[in-house]
C-alpha cells in the first residue's frame, strides 16, 4: 500500500470539519459516570461509542453490561500478520461543578479561538475520538492495515471498578500484541510525548465527628474539641517542614531515581517557570531535593481534594460543627499500592487521632502505579509517527496522573500499553473550561495515521 | 395591690394552653434574618411582636426602619414612681440547616413530652413571649406594677448591625434605670440562675486560595501548595498543645480570675459530666489549668464554624482544590475588643501564611464581652423572684454566649442588664431539634410576674 499514506492523510486534512461535528456530537452528552442522575446519559454514550466502532467496519461489536456502567468491545481481525493493538479508552467524564465557573456549557462545546471546550474533550472524548478518526482515514483509503480490538469503558472517572473482572473473564477476547492508551498527554503543542510510567491513586474520605448535634459555640466552646480543628490539625500532621508525607512506612516501598533517568527527565523542557504558568499558582512548592518533573512523575504526594464542615452559606452561624469530613488522595509512585498506603493512613489516624472526637476512614478507589519499557515496537511505531508529524523526536516521561488500566493489562492481560495523547497541560481537565488544543488534535489525528501504517510497514 | 400577686400567678396558671397556643404561632414565622430569602418573614415576625405589643396596652408601639429589619419598640409609663424597665428582646432566629437533622419541621412546632420542638423556641421567642404572658398577667389583674419600655430587634442572630445606631439616635426615648435581658438560660431545670459576665465575639472568613482553577491532582500534585492543605494547617497553628489560642496578644488583655471568684464558679454544679452529657461528646477538651465552667464563662475560644473546600459530592474527584474557607470565630472575655482580635488573627495570618497561597480574612460580626455588678436592686427583685417560685437561690454564672446588646447598653445608655431566662443547655439552640422545657416555661412566666411586683412593692 504504497499510497495509502498520502491518501489517508489527504483524507484526515479534507475531513477536518466533519471530524469536528463528530466529537462535538458526543461532547453533548452529559456522561458523568459517578452521578447516579446520569445513568441513562451513560447508555446513549456507550451506544454512541458502539455505532461509531460498527460504521468503522468493526465487528462484534458489543456494549457488555456490568454492575454500573457498560463495557463497550468492538475488533477488526483482517490484516493477517499484522500486529494487534488492543485500545483503550474510556468515555466517561468528571462532574462538571463548580458550573458557575464554566464560560459556556460544560455539555454545548463550543470554539473559542484555536480550542474546543467542553467536560471531557481533553479527558478523554478528544483523544477516543481521534484513534477513531485515523482508523476511519484508513478505513476509507484502502483498509486498516493492523488488527484492532476495542475496549472502551464507563468507569474510568470512578477507578474502573468492574474493569479488572472484566478484563479477566475476558482474557482471549482481548489477547493482543501491545495495548495503546491515548489517555496521556503531550508536554506542550510542539513536544510531542511518551508516557512510560504512570503514578498510582490511593483515595480516602476521612470523616471526624465529635457531639452528636452541632453545638453553640458560646455555651460550649471551651470544653468540646472542634471536630473541623481536629481535622485541620490531622490533614496539618500529614506533611512535615520539607514537603514531605509523615504516613508512617510512606516512602519504603518507593523506588529510588538513577542518575541515568534524572538526567532523562531533566531534558524534558518543562521547567518550574513551566509550572507556574500552567498552574497559575503564587509559587511552587514540592518535597525538597527533587526536580518539578521528578515531584509530579516519579514521587508519591498526598492531597486534599475536598473538605466540608459546619456552616458555609453567606453570613455566620456560631455553631462547633458535629462533624468534619475530607476527600484525601495519595498519588503512588512504584513500588506502592493503595491497600499498604490506606494501612498507612489508618495507622498514622490511629496514632495521631485524640480521643476527644472519633473518627472513620473509608477506602474509596485505587490503583497501582505502573512503569514500562522505553524499547519495544510498539513505543518505536508510535515515536517515529511523532517524530514523522512534528519533526522532533518525542520526550519519554513519567505521568502524574493515574491510568490504572494499564496496570492491569501489565498484570491480567501481559502486555506493555504504548502511552501517548494529545492534550496539554492546560486543558483544565478535571476543571472548569476544560478544552482541547484543535491543532493538536489535528496533527494528532495524522501521527495515529502514521502510527497505525508503522505497525505493518 | 395586696391581692394582685395571687390574681396574676392564678391568670397565669389558668392561661397556660392560650400562652403555648401564642408562643406557637410566632414560631411558624422563619424569621431567620441572614437569608435574603426570608425578607417578608422577617416584617411578618415584627408586625406579630407589635401587634401583641398593642394588646398588652403598650403606647408608642412603632417598628422602626432600619438598613435592614426594623426593631419594633413600644412603652407603658402609667407607674408613677415605679422604676422603667427597658425589656430587651429579639424575634429572629439561626438558619435551620442541616434540615434533614430535625425530627418535626423547624417552623412547624410540636409538643413532644415535656418540650416545644421549633427554631427558636429557646433563642429566643420562648424567652420574648414569658416576658409578654407574665406583662399580659399583670394587666388583667389589676394593672402593670412597672413603667416599660420594649426594644426587640430583628438582627440579634446577625450581630446586631444596625442596634446601636439606633440605641444612640433613640437615648431619650429608651431612657430607663436598667434593663431586663432574658436572652440567657438556666443551669439546670432545678437550678435558677442569673448571668453577671458574657463573652464577647470576633467572626472571621479566611479564604486561601492557589491555583486560579482546580488542578487535576495527578499531573500537578507535587509542585502546587494544596490550598486546602494550607488552611487546615493554619488553622492547626492556632491552638498548643496545652489548648492555648496562637494569635499574637491573644491573652495580654484578659482578666485574671481572683481566687473568690473561681471558688463562687465552683458552687455551680456543672462539672465534667454535666458537660459530657449536655454535649454528648466522646471526651471534653479545654485550656489547661481551668474548669469547664471556667473555660467556657470566663476563658476566650477559638473555633472553626464552617469549613469548605474543593469536591465535597458522593464520589470522588481527583483535584487540588484553587481555593479552601473557613468561618472561624473567636469568644472573647474582658477586657478583649473584637477589633483587637482581628487584628491579632491578621498579625498571626502575615507571620504564618506561605508565599505559595493567598489568602484574605474578612472581618463579620462583633461583640464586646460585659460583666456587670452582682448586687443592685434589678438583679434582686429578680433574684428574690426565681426564689419564690423555685425555692433556691440562684446561682450567679459567666455565660458563655455572646449577648452584645448588653455591652451597648452600658457604653450607650450607662445602663447595667439584668439577664436571665428559662432556656436549658439541653435546648439545641443554634442547632437541630431546638427545644423549649414547657414546665420550665411556666415556671419562668411566674417569675417573671414575681420580679415585676418585686420591683414596686
Amino acid at each position: 500500500m504504497p499510497n495509502q499514506r498520502d491518501a489517508a492523510i489527504q483524507y484526515a486534512r479534507k475531513n477536518k470539519e466533519k471530524f469536528l461535528s463528530c466529537l462535538k456530537e458526543v461532547l453533548c452528552i452529559p456522561s458523568v459516570s459517578t452521578e447516579p442522575a446520569h445513568l441513562s446519559d451513560m447508555r446513549h454514550a456507550a451506544d454512541w461509542v458502539a455505532t461509531r466502532l460498527r460504521a468503522l467496519g468493526m465487528q462484534k461489536v458489543q456494549a457488555f453490561a456490568t454492575p454500573q456502567h457498560p463495557i463497550v468491545y468492538g475488533e477488526f481481525l483482517g490484516a493477517a500478520g499484522a500486529p494487534t493493538v488492543l485500545i483503550y479508552s474510556h468515555y466517561d467524564v468528571q462532574p462538571a461543578d463548580p458550573l458557575d465557573l464554566w464560560k459556556s456549557g460544560p455539555f454545548d462545546p463550543i470554539v473559542r479561538g484555536e480550542n474546543l471546550y467542553g467536560r471531557g474533550v481533553s479527558d478523554m472524548k478528544g483523544q477516543m475520538t481521534a484513534v477513531m478518526k485515523a482508523v476511519e482515514a484508513l478505513y476509507f483509503t484502502g483498509g486498516i492495515p493492523v488488527n484492532l480490538k476495542w475496549l472502551i469503558e464507563g468507569e474510568e472517572e470512578i477507578g474502573s471498578p468492574n474493569l479488572a473482572d472484566f478484563i479477566s473473564s475476558h482474557k482471549n477476547l482481548l489477547a493482543c500484541d501491545f495495548a495503546f492508551n491515548p489517555d496521556s498527554g503531550m508536554i506542550g503543542k510542539n513536544e510531542p510525548t511518551i508516557t512510560y510510567a504512570l503514578r498510582g491513586l490511593a483515595y480516602f474520605e476521612l470523616r471526624v465527628s465529635g457531639p452528636p448535634n452541632d453545638l453553640h459555640s458560646g455555651v460550649f466552646g471551651g470544653v468540646v474539641h472542634n471536630p473541623a480543628i481536629v481535622l485541620a490539625e490531622l490533614i496539618a500532621g500529614m506533611h512535615d517542614s520539607k514537603g514531605r508525607v509523615t504516613l508512617p512506612g510512606f516512602y519504603d516501598k518507593v523506588r529510588k531515581l538513577s542518575k541515568e533517568e534524572r538526567n532523562e527527565l531533566a531534558r524534558i523542557p518543562s521547567d518550574e517557570q513551566y509550572y507556574l504558568e500552567k498552574t497559575g499558582a503564587p509559587a511552587l512548592y514540592g518535597e525538597q531535593g527533587y526536580t518539578p518533573n521528578e515531584c509530579t512523575g516519579a514521587r508519591p504526594t498526598l492531597d486534599v481534594n475536598g473538605m466540608l464542615s459546619g456552616f458555609t452559606g453567606p453570613g455566620s452561624k456560631t455553631i462547633i460543627p458535629a462533624s468534619a469530613m475530607a476527600k484525601i488522595s495519595c498519588r503512588l509512585v512504584p513500588d506502592q499500592t493503595p491497600g499498604e498506603v490506606y494501612e498507612q493512613m489508618k495507622r498514622y489516624l490511629e496514632e495521631k487521632a485524640p480521643k476527644t472526637v472519633r473518627w472513620e476512614l473509608m477506602e474509596m478507589h485505587g490503583g497501582n502505579p505502573s512503569i514500562s519499557d522505553r524499547d519495544n515496537p510498539g513505543v518505536r511505531a508510535f515515536a517515529d509517527a511523532l517524530e514523522t508529524v512534528w519533526g522532533a523526536r518525542p520526550y519519554f516521561k513519567r505521568e502524574g496522573g493515574s491510568i490504572p488500566v494499564v496496570g492491569m493489562m501489565q498484570s491480567l492481560l501481559g502486555v506493555e500499553s504504548v502511552i501517548g495523547g494529545f492534550g496539554l497541560p492546560d486543558d483544565n481537565f478535571h476543571a472548569p473550561n476544560e478544552k482541547l488544543h484543535l491543532p493538536t488534535w489535528y496533527r494528532g489525528i495524522e501521527a495515529l495515521v502514521h502510527f497505525f501504517l508503522n505497525l505493518n510497514p
